[in-house]
C-alpha cells in the first residue's frame, strides 16, 4: 500500500481571490507579515500495491487531465510511504 | 522570506463525497488499484521575515480557527524554505 499526494495550485500568474480573502482575514485576526496566500487543492490517493514507474506515469497523466486544469493550474505528485 | 504550507483534510472518520467521486472517476478512466481518495485544501502562506517559534504558534492557532474546522478537519503546518 502506498500513499500518493497530488497538490494542485493555481499558476502564479493567475489571480487567486480566495487566497486574497484569506490574506485579508489573517491581517484582521492579528497575524501580520503575510505577503501572499495561495489556496490550492490536495488529493491523497491510497494505492493498492507498489507504485511502479509506469503507475506513477499513469497517475501523473490523470493528475493533468482529471485533477487539474492545465490552462490555469500546476500540479505536483509525491509518493509517500 | 519563508513559505509555510498548511494542509487541511477531513478527519478519517468523516465521509468525503468529493474524494469518493474522484475515486469513481479514476476507475472509469483506467487507473485501477486506488483504494481511497481524500480531497483536502492547501494554503501556501508567504511570510515576511523569519518564522520564529512564536510566529509558528500564531500560524498554528490561525490554522485551527480560520483555515480549518476542528470539528471535522485535521491540519498540518510545515515550514518550507
Amino acid at each position: 500500500m502506498a500513499i500518493v499526494v497530488v497538490d494542485v495550485a493555481l499558476k502564479p500568474e493567475i489571480l487567486d481571490p480566495q487566497g486574497r480573502a484569506v490574506q485579508g482575514a489573517l491581517g484582521r485576526l492579528g497575524l501580520h507579515g503575510v505577503t501572499d496566500v495561495r489556496q490550492g487543492k490536495q488529493f491523497v490517493l491510497t494505492i493498492d500495491g507498489e507504485v511502479t514507474a509506469d503507475k506513477l506515469d499513469e497517475i501523473k497523466k490523470i493528475a493533468e487531465t482529471l485533477l487539474s486544469n492545465p490552462v490555469i493550474e500546476d500540479f505536483t505528485v509525491e509518493v509517500k510511504a
